[in-house]
């Protein structure tokens, strides 16, 4: 195997690599620590946990554990049911249609990017898409219209939004209201955990695990009980929310090491303070990079205002755009890696998702602050 | 978290537990060790392969190389795609009846155990299915009726059928033959790369990963050119081949750690002296346990016909039921750990995949032979 990227120079320490990358993205040093002292051995069984049947007491025991704290993290009640399902959110864009459709076949969505308009391009294959909003422009400015401008729909089967865009770096402050049969569904991939969320403001919560969560390739779903129902009929028996809820999401053998290491991320978070103290963090992280923007704002922008921007994805250019190669060299240079922005928008991107320390950030402001000195 | 099984007497170190589990299965012990190595360092890059974003150079190269294996391990033509998709084989259940349905809305499936009608089921839900053919018993013995006896159909869609059955430990020493434009569809997970298959005498193959290639979680298939083409209206994106093909399964974000494990058992498996050189061990590790088995005739008993043995589960009983519990318990405690049967079969199971050294295999017949002795 071949690495293509220059490796990092070795006076660096190994974990003083601060990783911005959008997803699937950094982990806490902790989790990653655990994962590799008990690779070969877990708890003494002399297995790897990825070794172990999902359906032993040891496996189920891991499983367990994950979805009681992920309960006691975000305060989930009784009356919802946790899922933890093979693949990422994108299964989710057909998933919500199949199983919400309910002879009510026209649902509401919010557009505010890329990940809305994916979620919104696989529900128009099984019903009427109402696009109830999108993303404006003021001022150079994008913000998410306020909710008297939505064009709802009192007879939707649902409302979907995705609270946080990661390409545009553009997230909700705030949670859409509903009418009253009008469950709220919400593509949390980029945003979970990282702020407190009240359960019951909504009917479905889905988020890929790879930003806050774990790794790639698990995704969990949080379902109201009485959205819980039988399937389109050609529903692939995988894809339907009461299947797999019945089995509690062991109907086929689930993706066992990612249930594993979302484990460890959440046990990680509740040694952390929980989602309070972890949105406290957050906070300052964000501040600390739009502060930098805001400061040398001949240098850098932001094409979000103020109240839609990101805590988790911050994105912005700089004005001479020539020299964004030469930001990203020399950054990574310092252990500030993947911050190219994506391809559909370019700039620079730093996501800063729970796992990110604050000295990551603050070396990646202090950086920014440096750089315009000398390219100012 | 609480571990509910008692852990391994001390004295046993760390790798000389040998997990007969049907799967998720042994792990080679190198593959563990490099995955332990690298886990928050890969190749040099201060950070685990989990936590690099899945369209960056450092992955591409995972998983072109993991790619590259497969087809040189198995000898896959040009003209053959090899996708990498997340969840498991059950998904194909759907997969290949939603893409493989083109007007002739009718299939021959072979039913030969658990996984051949799960297969069916699903298959059912989406055209009409032929079962063409099941086991049969005769002198108490399972077999696989030969394909003179077989009622299959010229119009067929596609012929599906299972090589190895886990739960019943039965197997095909043999290929069916189709009609000219029925392609063969083969769910291989618990025997691929088990030993050498012609992969032209398939139209698709596919196998979940964590039996013979890695981890739960991802999910290989190997798919003729030609029948790549558009699926079922109703099929949800992620389940269209067209579409994984045309994304090299990078349609969205793959489960990335799941391929990298893949990549090291194939390298690994390269290293062994690939499929032949595999195939001869298995051989070797399947005949020391069924000649133990045969030798004590009036103790256990195998209910496969001999020509029908799998290679992979070697299933058997033991004539006096009431010794089993014992039997596992007393194996536990020499680490020869989850050979308890599937609970549809009962009895007793010794699922020794590709990783099972012959050891393990060796350690078992002797506790086997000296159980008679002290039991029979």
């Amino acid at each position: 195997m071949q690495t293509v990227m220059k490796p990092i120079d070795k006076k660096i320490t190994m974990r003083k690599v601060y990783n911005f990358s959008a997803g699937p993205g950094m982990l806490p040093e902790d989790v990653l620590l655990q994962a590799q002292a008990e690779m070969l051995d877990w708890h003494g069984l002399g297995m790897s946990i990825m070794e172990l049947g999902h359906r032993g007491p040891e496996f189920k025991s891991v499983a367990e554990q994950a979805e009681a704290d992920l309960r006691e993290l975000m305060n989930i009640p009784a009356n919802y049911k946790v899922l933890f399902l093979a693949g990422g959110a994108s299964i989710q864009f057909a998933m919500v249609p199949l199983n919400l459709f309910d002879g009510r076949q026209i649902a509401d969505y919010i557009d505010t990017g890329v990940w809305s308009k994916k979620a919104i391009a696989e529900a128009s294959r099984y019903g009427i898409v109402n696009v109830a909003a999108e993303t404006q422009h003021q001022d150079h400015l994008a913000y998410i219209p306020s909710q008297d401008t939505w064009a709802t729909r009192e007879d939707a089967a649902y409302l979907h939004y995705t609270p946080n865009e990661t390409i545009a770096g553009l997230e909700f402050n705030w949670v859409p209201k509903t009418f009253a049969d009008v469950p709220l569904v919400a593509d949390m991939t980029s945003m979970i955990l990282s702020r407190p969320v009240n359960v019951t403001d909504y009917g479905v919560i889905y988020a890929g695990a790879q930003k806050n969560i774990g790794q790639a390739g698990i995704t969990i779903v949080i379902i109201r009980d009485d959205l819980i129902r039988e399937a389109l009929p050609y529903t692939p028996s995988l894809y339907s929310y009461e299947l797999q809820a019945e089995n509690n999401s062991f109907y086929n053998t689930p993706p066992t090491y990612s249930w594993y290491i979302s484990g460890l991320v959440l046990a990680w978070m509740k040694k952390q303070g929980g989602v309070q103290a972890i949105y406290e963090i957050n906070k300052r992280k964000a501040k600390t990079l739009y502060s930098i923007i805001d400061t040398y704002s001949d240098f850098y922008s932001c094409r979000v205002r103020a109240d839609c921007r990101s805590l988790m994805n911050v994105m912005f250019y700089l004005k001479n755009d020539e020299l964004t190669p030469l930001f990203l060299e020399q950054a990574h240079d310092r252990g500030l890696a993947n911050l190219r922005g994506h391809k559909v928008s370019g700039g620079v991107r730093a996501s800063i998702y729970n796992a990110m320390p604050e000295e990551g950030v603050n070396l990646l402001a202090d950086f920014m602050a440096e750089f315009v000195k000398k390219y100012g």
